[in-house]
Protein backbone atom coordinates (compact mmCIF):
# COMPACT_ATOMS: atom_id res chain seq x y z
CA UNK A 1 0.00 0.00 0.00
CA UNK A 2 1.19 3.14 -1.13
CA UNK A 3 1.27 6.76 0.47
CA UNK A 4 -0.46 10.56 -0.83
CA UNK A 5 0.35 13.36 -0.03
CA UNK A 6 -1.57 16.53 -0.91
CA UNK A 7 1.30 19.26 -1.28
CA UNK A 8 0.86 23.33 -1.93
CA UNK A 9 3.58 24.66 -3.40
CA UNK A 10 2.65 28.74 -2.84
CA UNK A 11 2.00 31.11 -5.30
CA UNK A 12 4.35 29.20 -7.73
CA UNK A 13 7.60 30.99 -7.60
CA UNK A 14 10.23 28.37 -6.39
CA UNK A 15 11.87 30.71 -3.12
CA UNK A 16 8.43 30.44 -1.31
CA UNK A 17 7.77 26.50 -1.87
CA UNK A 18 9.00 24.61 1.32
CA UNK A 19 11.66 22.16 1.65
CA UNK A 20 8.74 19.67 2.63
CA UNK A 21 7.31 20.39 -0.42
CA UNK A 22 10.37 19.61 -2.80
CA UNK A 23 11.28 16.96 -0.74
CA UNK A 24 7.65 15.10 -0.96
CA UNK A 25 7.62 16.02 -5.06
CA UNK A 26 11.25 14.93 -5.67
CA UNK A 27 10.71 11.61 -3.74
CA UNK A 28 7.01 10.52 -4.71
CA UNK A 29 6.88 8.17 -8.07
CA UNK A 30 3.96 10.58 -9.80
CA UNK A 31 2.65 13.62 -9.28
CA UNK A 32 -0.80 14.63 -9.64
CA UNK A 33 -2.67 17.79 -10.70
CA UNK A 34 -4.45 20.37 -11.77
CA UNK A 35 -2.65 20.72 -16.14
CA UNK A 36 -1.84 24.55 -15.40
CA UNK A 37 0.01 23.53 -12.64
CA UNK A 38 2.09 20.67 -13.97
CA UNK A 39 2.96 22.86 -16.54
CA UNK A 40 4.99 25.17 -13.74
CA UNK A 41 6.54 22.26 -12.13
CA UNK A 42 7.47 19.81 -15.03
CA UNK A 43 10.40 21.58 -15.39
CA UNK A 44 11.74 21.22 -11.73
CA UNK A 45 11.31 17.72 -12.21
CA UNK A 46 12.71 16.35 -15.34
CA UNK A 47 11.88 12.83 -15.69
CA UNK A 48 9.00 12.44 -13.49
CA UNK A 49 5.86 10.82 -14.43
CA UNK A 50 3.20 13.33 -14.13
CA UNK A 51 -0.51 12.85 -14.42
CA UNK A 52 -2.47 15.88 -15.14
CA UNK A 53 -6.39 16.53 -15.90
CA UNK A 54 -7.86 19.70 -16.91
CA UNK A 55 -9.85 21.97 -14.50
CA UNK A 56 -13.16 20.91 -13.08
CA UNK A 57 -12.27 17.43 -13.32
CA UNK A 58 -11.21 17.28 -9.69
CA UNK A 59 -13.38 14.15 -8.41
CA UNK A 60 -11.03 12.26 -11.27
CA UNK A 61 -8.15 13.67 -10.54
CA UNK A 62 -8.07 12.91 -6.57
CA UNK A 63 -9.74 9.33 -7.41
CA UNK A 64 -6.78 8.31 -9.78
CA UNK A 65 -4.37 9.56 -7.17
CA UNK A 66 -5.82 7.42 -4.27
CA UNK A 67 -5.98 4.64 -6.88
CA UNK A 68 -2.11 4.80 -7.75
CA UNK A 69 -1.32 4.96 -4.29
CA UNK A 70 -3.78 1.96 -3.39
CA UNK A 71 -1.65 -0.15 -5.67
CA UNK A 72 1.52 0.77 -3.89
CA UNK A 73 2.97 4.35 -6.02
CA UNK A 74 3.89 6.88 -3.64
CA UNK A 75 1.78 9.70 -4.85
CA UNK A 76 1.87 13.27 -4.86
CA UNK A 77 -1.39 15.72 -5.31
CA UNK A 78 0.01 19.28 -5.90
CA UNK A 79 -2.05 22.22 -5.60
CA UNK A 80 -0.79 25.99 -6.16
CA UNK A 81 -0.86 27.84 -2.32
CA UNK A 82 -2.10 25.34 0.15
CA UNK A 83 -4.03 22.14 -0.34
CA UNK A 84 -6.19 23.04 2.64
CA UNK A 85 -7.51 26.49 1.57
CA UNK A 86 -10.00 25.51 -1.28
CA UNK A 87 -7.25 22.89 -2.33
CA UNK A 88 -7.23 19.18 -2.76
CA UNK A 89 -6.69 18.02 0.85
CA UNK A 90 -10.62 18.12 1.49
CA UNK A 91 -11.88 16.03 -1.54
CA UNK A 92 -9.01 13.43 -1.26
CA UNK A 93 -10.03 12.73 2.56
CA UNK A 94 -14.23 12.93 1.59
CA UNK A 95 -13.05 9.86 -1.00
CA UNK A 96 -10.53 7.93 0.95
CA UNK A 97 -12.88 5.44 2.37
CA UNK A 98 -12.96 3.76 -0.79
CA UNK A 99 -9.55 3.28 -0.39
CA UNK A 100 -8.87 1.62 3.61
CA UNK A 101 -4.90 1.59 4.02
CA UNK A 102 -3.67 4.52 2.38
CA UNK A 103 -1.93 6.98 3.79
CA UNK A 104 -2.70 10.66 3.79
CA UNK A 105 -0.31 13.21 4.64
CA UNK A 106 -0.96 16.73 3.75
CA UNK A 107 1.73 19.00 3.18
CA UNK A 108 0.75 22.75 4.46
CA UNK A 109 2.20 25.43 1.77
CA UNK A 110 2.05 29.18 1.35
CA UNK A 111 -1.46 30.55 0.75
CA UNK A 112 -2.32 33.80 -1.58
CA UNK A 113 -3.59 35.37 1.75
CA UNK A 114 0.08 35.37 3.01
CA UNK A 115 1.78 35.70 0.01
CA UNK A 116 -0.56 38.38 -1.59
CA UNK A 117 -0.54 40.28 1.78
CA UNK A 118 3.50 39.97 1.78
CA UNK A 119 3.19 42.15 -1.70
CA UNK A 120 0.70 44.82 -0.88
CA UNK A 121 2.28 45.07 3.01
CA UNK A 122 0.87 43.86 5.79
CA UNK A 123 -2.77 44.33 4.37
CA UNK A 124 -3.81 41.07 7.31
CA UNK A 125 -2.35 41.71 10.41
CA UNK A 126 -5.22 41.79 12.45
CA UNK A 127 -8.48 39.27 12.24
CA UNK A 128 -9.35 38.48 9.16
CA UNK A 129 -11.67 36.21 6.94
CA UNK A 130 -11.32 34.40 3.71
CA UNK A 131 -13.92 34.31 0.97
CA UNK A 132 -13.73 32.53 -2.50
CA UNK A 133 -16.47 34.37 -4.60
CA UNK A 134 -16.66 31.26 -6.62
CA UNK A 135 -20.12 30.07 -6.95
CA UNK A 136 -19.89 27.05 -8.67
CA UNK A 137 -19.39 24.79 -5.50
CA UNK A 138 -21.37 27.02 -3.27
CA UNK A 139 -24.54 29.31 -3.37
CA UNK A 140 -24.41 32.70 -3.76
CA UNK A 141 -27.11 33.12 -0.86
CA UNK A 142 -24.24 31.77 1.64
CA UNK A 143 -21.36 33.60 -0.13
CA UNK A 144 -23.63 36.73 0.42
CA UNK A 145 -24.32 35.68 4.00
CA UNK A 146 -20.36 35.58 4.96
CA UNK A 147 -19.48 38.38 3.08
CA UNK A 148 -22.34 40.65 5.26
CA UNK A 149 -20.87 38.74 8.69
CA UNK A 150 -17.16 39.70 7.15
CA UNK A 151 -18.29 43.09 6.89
CA UNK A 152 -20.43 43.51 10.39
CA UNK A 153 -17.35 42.04 11.74
CA UNK A 154 -15.09 44.54 10.91
CA UNK A 155 -12.51 41.87 9.42
CA UNK A 156 -10.16 42.39 6.95
CA UNK A 157 -10.98 40.46 4.28
CA UNK A 158 -9.48 38.18 1.82
CA UNK A 159 -11.36 37.55 -1.60
CA UNK A 160 -10.27 34.27 -3.73
CA UNK A 161 -11.60 33.64 -7.07
CA UNK A 162 -12.66 37.20 -7.12
CA UNK A 163 -13.71 37.02 -11.30
CA UNK A 164 -13.79 34.79 -14.18
CA UNK A 165 -15.53 35.22 -17.53
CA UNK A 166 -18.79 34.11 -16.07
CA UNK A 167 -18.82 35.90 -13.19
CA UNK A 168 -17.36 39.48 -14.67
CA UNK A 169 -19.68 40.81 -12.06
CA UNK A 170 -19.27 39.23 -8.82
CA UNK A 171 -16.31 41.74 -7.19
CA UNK A 172 -18.73 44.70 -7.83
CA UNK A 173 -21.85 42.72 -6.25
CA UNK A 174 -19.03 41.97 -2.79
CA UNK A 175 -18.34 45.26 -3.11
CA UNK A 176 -21.75 46.57 -2.68
CA UNK A 177 -22.32 44.31 0.63
CA UNK A 178 -19.56 44.84 2.16
CA UNK A 179 -20.01 48.79 1.28
CA UNK A 180 -23.73 48.71 3.33
CA UNK A 181 -21.25 48.60 6.78
CA UNK A 182 -17.65 49.38 5.57
CA UNK A 183 -16.94 52.70 4.78
CA UNK A 184 -16.46 53.27 0.69
CA UNK A 185 -12.89 55.24 1.92
CA UNK A 186 -11.71 51.42 3.14
CA UNK A 187 -8.12 50.45 2.28
CA UNK A 188 -8.41 47.37 -0.46
CA UNK A 189 -5.65 46.23 -2.19
CA UNK A 190 -5.22 43.51 -5.24
CA UNK A 191 -2.61 41.62 -6.07
CA UNK A 192 -2.46 39.63 -9.98
CA UNK A 193 0.32 37.15 -10.57
CA UNK A 194 1.86 36.39 -6.70
CA UNK A 195 5.22 35.50 -7.01
CA UNK A 196 4.99 35.02 -11.36
CA UNK A 197 6.37 37.01 -14.09
CA UNK A 198 4.04 40.25 -14.50
CA UNK A 199 3.75 40.14 -10.48
CA UNK A 200 1.51 43.82 -10.18
CA UNK A 201 0.03 45.30 -6.97
CA UNK A 202 -2.50 48.23 -6.64
CA UNK A 203 -4.00 49.66 -3.81
CA UNK A 204 -7.27 51.86 -3.93
CA UNK A 205 -10.04 52.69 -1.48
CA UNK A 206 -13.44 50.18 -1.59
CA UNK A 207 -15.46 52.38 -4.14
CA UNK A 208 -12.68 52.02 -6.24
CA UNK A 209 -12.40 48.80 -5.96
CA UNK A 210 -16.02 48.13 -7.04
CA UNK A 211 -15.94 49.66 -10.37
CA UNK A 212 -12.14 47.47 -10.53
CA UNK A 213 -12.30 44.43 -13.29
CA UNK A 214 -10.33 41.90 -11.98
CA UNK A 215 -9.60 38.40 -13.51
CA UNK A 216 -8.92 35.11 -11.87
CA UNK A 217 -5.67 35.63 -11.26
CA UNK A 218 -5.95 38.46 -8.68
CA UNK A 219 -6.44 38.18 -4.74
CA UNK A 220 -8.30 40.81 -3.47
CA UNK A 221 -7.52 42.57 0.28
CA UNK A 222 -10.09 44.59 2.04
CA UNK A 223 -8.96 46.72 4.79
CA UNK A 224 -10.94 46.73 8.24
CA UNK A 225 -11.43 50.44 10.20
CA UNK A 226 -8.03 50.64 10.93
CA UNK A 227 -6.14 49.78 7.55
CA UNK A 228 -3.96 52.53 6.60
CA UNK A 229 -1.46 53.46 3.45
CA UNK A 230 2.08 53.56 4.56
CA UNK A 231 4.15 54.66 2.02
CA UNK A 232 2.66 52.87 -0.87
CA UNK A 233 2.05 50.33 1.53
CA UNK A 234 -1.27 48.16 3.09
CA UNK A 235 -0.78 48.59 6.38
CA UNK A 236 -3.87 46.67 9.24
CA UNK A 237 -2.44 47.73 12.67
CA UNK A 238 -2.29 44.72 15.12
CA UNK A 239 -2.20 47.75 18.01
CA UNK A 240 1.15 48.07 18.93
CA UNK A 241 0.93 51.21 18.26
CA UNK A 242 -2.30 52.24 19.58
CA UNK A 243 -5.15 52.78 17.05
CA UNK B 1 21.29 52.21 3.16
CA UNK B 2 20.53 48.56 4.22
CA UNK B 3 17.80 46.61 3.61
CA UNK B 4 15.27 45.14 6.25
CA UNK B 5 13.61 41.70 5.72
CA UNK B 6 10.32 40.40 7.76
CA UNK B 7 10.45 37.42 7.77
CA UNK B 8 7.99 34.15 8.88
CA UNK B 9 9.76 30.61 9.48
CA UNK B 10 6.52 28.96 9.54
CA UNK B 11 5.94 26.64 12.78
CA UNK B 12 9.51 25.51 13.66
CA UNK B 13 10.44 22.38 11.53
CA UNK B 14 13.04 22.92 8.53
CA UNK B 15 10.72 21.32 6.24
CA UNK B 16 8.19 24.17 6.49
CA UNK B 17 10.75 26.55 6.05
CA UNK B 18 10.82 28.13 2.21
CA UNK B 19 13.75 28.22 0.02
CA UNK B 20 13.64 32.62 0.42
CA UNK B 21 13.66 32.38 4.21
CA UNK B 22 16.13 30.47 4.81
CA UNK B 23 18.15 32.64 1.70
CA UNK B 24 17.46 35.53 3.31
CA UNK B 25 18.16 34.63 6.61
CA UNK B 26 21.31 33.24 5.09
CA UNK B 27 22.26 36.40 3.48
CA UNK B 28 21.53 38.96 6.23
CA UNK B 29 23.61 40.86 8.22
CA UNK B 30 22.01 40.12 12.08
CA UNK B 31 18.97 38.24 12.49
CA UNK B 32 16.20 40.46 14.97
CA UNK B 33 13.93 38.54 16.58
CA UNK B 34 11.89 37.30 19.80
CA UNK B 35 14.12 35.24 22.22
CA UNK B 36 12.31 32.04 21.93
CA UNK B 37 12.30 32.28 18.24
CA UNK B 38 16.34 33.24 17.95
CA UNK B 39 16.95 29.81 20.45
CA UNK B 40 15.07 27.84 17.88
CA UNK B 41 17.07 29.29 14.68
CA UNK B 42 20.52 29.91 16.25
CA UNK B 43 21.87 26.13 15.43
CA UNK B 44 20.58 26.46 12.15
CA UNK B 45 22.77 29.86 11.46
CA UNK B 46 26.35 29.20 13.60
CA UNK B 47 28.71 32.04 13.16
CA UNK B 48 25.78 34.46 12.36
CA UNK B 49 24.60 37.67 14.65
CA UNK B 50 21.68 37.84 16.47
CA UNK B 51 19.57 40.69 18.17
CA UNK B 52 16.79 39.29 20.44
CA UNK B 53 14.70 40.67 23.11
CA UNK B 54 11.60 39.18 25.24
CA UNK B 55 7.99 39.59 24.43
CA UNK B 56 6.15 42.38 24.83
CA UNK B 57 8.91 44.35 23.26
CA UNK B 58 8.14 44.66 19.75
CA UNK B 59 8.34 48.13 18.90
CA UNK B 60 11.87 48.29 20.94
CA UNK B 61 12.94 45.30 18.61
CA UNK B 62 11.39 46.48 15.36
CA UNK B 63 12.87 50.20 16.02
CA UNK B 64 16.41 48.53 16.76
CA UNK B 65 16.01 46.44 13.37
CA UNK B 66 15.36 49.67 11.48
CA UNK B 67 17.99 51.74 13.01
CA UNK B 68 21.12 48.80 11.70
CA UNK B 69 19.25 48.95 8.20
CA UNK B 70 19.34 52.24 8.44
CA UNK B 71 22.75 52.41 9.01
CA UNK B 72 23.48 49.81 6.08
CA UNK B 73 23.44 46.77 7.58
CA UNK B 74 20.93 43.88 5.93
CA UNK B 75 18.67 42.75 9.04
CA UNK B 76 16.40 40.10 9.29
CA UNK B 77 13.09 40.47 11.47
CA UNK B 78 11.81 36.57 12.13
CA UNK B 79 8.53 35.84 13.22
CA UNK B 80 7.23 32.12 13.59
CA UNK B 81 4.26 31.52 11.66
CA UNK B 82 4.09 34.42 8.66
CA UNK B 83 5.20 37.81 9.59
CA UNK B 84 2.04 39.62 8.32
CA UNK B 85 -0.50 37.11 10.77
CA UNK B 86 -0.18 38.66 13.89
CA UNK B 87 3.30 39.16 13.31
CA UNK B 88 5.66 42.19 12.85
CA UNK B 89 5.76 43.21 9.29
CA UNK B 90 2.29 46.21 10.31
CA UNK B 91 4.95 47.21 13.15
CA UNK B 92 7.54 47.81 11.02
CA UNK B 93 5.46 49.83 8.31
CA UNK B 94 4.21 51.81 10.77
CA UNK B 95 7.52 52.65 12.69
CA UNK B 96 9.17 52.86 9.11
CA UNK B 97 8.56 57.07 8.10
CA UNK B 98 11.18 57.67 10.62
CA UNK B 99 13.58 55.65 8.62
CA UNK B 100 13.40 56.87 5.16
CA UNK B 101 15.16 54.75 3.03
CA UNK B 102 15.26 51.62 4.57
CA UNK B 103 14.19 49.15 1.99
CA UNK B 104 11.11 46.70 3.49
CA UNK B 105 10.32 43.37 2.16
CA UNK B 106 7.99 41.03 3.74
CA UNK B 107 8.79 37.38 3.08
CA UNK B 108 5.64 35.32 3.74
CA UNK B 109 5.74 31.50 6.08
CA UNK B 110 3.44 29.43 6.91
CA UNK B 111 1.08 30.35 9.09
CA UNK B 112 -0.46 28.33 11.77
CA UNK B 113 -4.03 28.18 10.28
CA UNK B 114 -2.56 26.23 7.14
CA UNK B 115 0.09 24.15 9.48
CA UNK B 116 -2.54 22.71 11.70
CA UNK B 117 -5.08 22.58 9.42
CA UNK B 118 -2.69 19.78 7.65
CA UNK B 119 -2.37 18.36 10.89
CA UNK B 120 -5.94 18.06 11.65
CA UNK B 121 -6.98 16.71 7.93
CA UNK B 122 -8.63 19.86 5.98
CA UNK B 123 -10.61 21.78 8.86
CA UNK B 124 -10.19 25.11 6.43
CA UNK B 125 -11.39 23.50 3.48
CA UNK B 126 -14.08 26.42 2.81
CA UNK B 127 -14.59 29.85 3.75
CA UNK B 128 -12.63 30.53 7.30
CA UNK B 129 -12.04 33.48 9.90
CA UNK B 130 -8.69 33.69 11.83
CA UNK B 131 -9.17 35.81 15.10
CA UNK B 132 -6.62 35.89 18.29
CA UNK B 133 -8.40 36.07 21.74
CA UNK B 134 -5.53 37.85 23.03
CA UNK B 135 -6.90 40.95 24.51
CA UNK B 136 -3.25 42.31 25.26
CA UNK B 137 -3.87 44.95 21.90
CA UNK B 138 -7.42 44.09 21.18
CA UNK B 139 -10.43 44.85 23.29
CA UNK B 140 -12.36 42.20 24.33
CA UNK B 141 -15.30 43.60 23.21
CA UNK B 142 -13.95 43.67 19.33
CA UNK B 143 -12.97 39.99 19.97
CA UNK B 144 -16.40 39.03 21.27
CA UNK B 145 -17.88 40.92 17.94
CA UNK B 146 -15.78 39.33 15.73
CA UNK B 147 -16.59 35.55 17.08
CA UNK B 148 -20.17 36.44 16.88
CA UNK B 149 -20.12 37.54 13.00
CA UNK B 150 -17.62 34.74 12.50
CA UNK B 151 -20.34 32.10 13.68
CA UNK B 152 -23.19 34.33 12.07
CA UNK B 153 -21.55 33.77 8.84
CA UNK B 154 -21.20 29.79 9.53
CA UNK B 155 -17.31 30.25 8.66
CA UNK B 156 -15.07 27.99 9.93
CA UNK B 157 -12.38 29.49 12.44
CA UNK B 158 -8.99 29.20 13.48
CA UNK B 159 -8.08 30.93 16.69
CA UNK B 160 -4.42 32.08 18.19
CA UNK B 161 -3.38 32.45 21.00
CA UNK B 162 -6.43 30.82 22.53
CA UNK B 163 -4.98 31.32 26.27
CA UNK B 164 -2.10 32.46 28.18
CA UNK B 165 -1.99 31.72 32.72
CA UNK B 166 -3.68 35.69 32.71
CA UNK B 167 -6.43 34.43 30.59
CA UNK B 168 -7.31 31.06 31.13
CA UNK B 169 -11.19 31.15 30.69
CA UNK B 170 -11.20 32.89 27.42
CA UNK B 171 -11.18 29.88 24.94
CA UNK B 172 -14.50 28.86 27.50
CA UNK B 173 -15.67 32.62 26.88
CA UNK B 174 -15.51 32.17 22.94
CA UNK B 175 -16.72 28.67 22.82
CA UNK B 176 -19.79 30.33 24.64
CA UNK B 177 -20.54 33.12 22.14
CA UNK B 178 -19.83 30.53 19.35
CA UNK B 179 -22.04 28.48 20.97
CA UNK B 180 -25.41 30.75 20.70
CA UNK B 181 -25.23 29.86 16.96
CA UNK B 182 -23.33 27.02 16.17
CA UNK B 183 -23.97 23.54 17.32
CA UNK B 184 -22.67 21.73 20.21
CA UNK B 185 -22.21 18.93 18.05
CA UNK B 186 -20.08 21.34 15.37
CA UNK B 187 -16.33 19.26 14.62
CA UNK B 188 -13.48 20.90 16.58
CA UNK B 189 -10.13 20.16 16.56
CA UNK B 190 -6.56 21.41 18.66
CA UNK B 191 -2.99 21.11 17.77
CA UNK B 192 -0.57 21.79 19.92
CA UNK B 193 3.11 22.00 19.03
CA UNK B 194 2.73 22.33 15.65
CA UNK B 195 5.49 21.02 13.48
CA UNK B 196 7.54 20.83 16.55
CA UNK B 197 8.91 17.65 19.20
CA UNK B 198 5.57 16.87 21.59
CA UNK B 199 2.94 17.41 18.33
CA UNK B 200 0.33 16.62 19.71
CA UNK B 201 -4.01 16.79 17.88
CA UNK B 202 -6.84 16.25 19.18
CA UNK B 203 -11.07 16.49 17.92
CA UNK B 204 -13.89 17.02 19.59
CA UNK B 205 -17.11 18.63 19.68
CA UNK B 206 -17.44 22.10 20.56
CA UNK B 207 -19.67 21.53 23.71
CA UNK B 208 -16.38 18.98 24.49
CA UNK B 209 -13.77 22.37 23.47
CA UNK B 210 -15.67 24.83 25.77
CA UNK B 211 -14.61 23.07 28.81
CA UNK B 212 -11.22 22.03 27.54
CA UNK B 213 -8.27 23.63 28.84
CA UNK B 214 -5.36 24.76 26.28
CA UNK B 215 -1.97 26.83 26.61
CA UNK B 216 -0.57 29.50 23.96
CA UNK B 217 1.01 26.57 21.98
CA UNK B 218 -2.25 25.59 20.90
CA UNK B 219 -4.46 26.53 17.58
CA UNK B 220 -7.99 25.66 17.59
CA UNK B 221 -10.17 24.70 14.74
CA UNK B 222 -13.89 25.56 14.84
CA UNK B 223 -15.87 23.12 11.78
CA UNK B 224 -18.60 25.03 10.21
CA UNK B 225 -21.89 23.37 9.40
CA UNK B 226 -20.65 20.84 7.07
CA UNK B 227 -17.35 20.15 9.10
CA UNK B 228 -17.16 15.89 9.52
CA UNK B 229 -14.93 13.43 10.89
CA UNK B 230 -13.27 11.18 8.77
CA UNK B 231 -10.93 8.61 9.35
CA UNK B 232 -10.40 10.99 12.06
CA UNK B 233 -9.75 13.87 10.52
CA UNK B 234 -11.49 16.98 10.92
CA UNK B 235 -12.98 17.61 7.10
CA UNK B 236 -14.50 20.84 5.86
CA UNK B 237 -15.61 19.98 2.13
CA UNK B 238 -15.27 22.37 -0.30
CA UNK B 239 -19.06 20.96 -2.13
CA UNK B 240 -17.36 18.52 -5.04
CA UNK B 241 -19.43 15.89 -3.15
CA UNK B 242 -22.41 18.00 -2.63
CA UNK B 243 -22.81 18.72 0.97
Amino acid sequence: MGKLYVAGYGPGAVGMMTADFRACADACDIIVGYSGYIDALRPLYPGKQFFDTPMKQETDRCLAALKLAAEGETVCVVCSGDSGVYGMAGLVYELSPDFPGVEITVIPGITAACSGAAVLGAPIGHDFAVISLSDLLTDWALIEKRLCAAAMGDFCVCLYNPSSHKRADYLQKACDILLEEKSPETVCGIVRNIGRDGEAAHILTLAQLRDTRVDMFTTVFIGNTNTKIIDGKMVTPRGYRGV
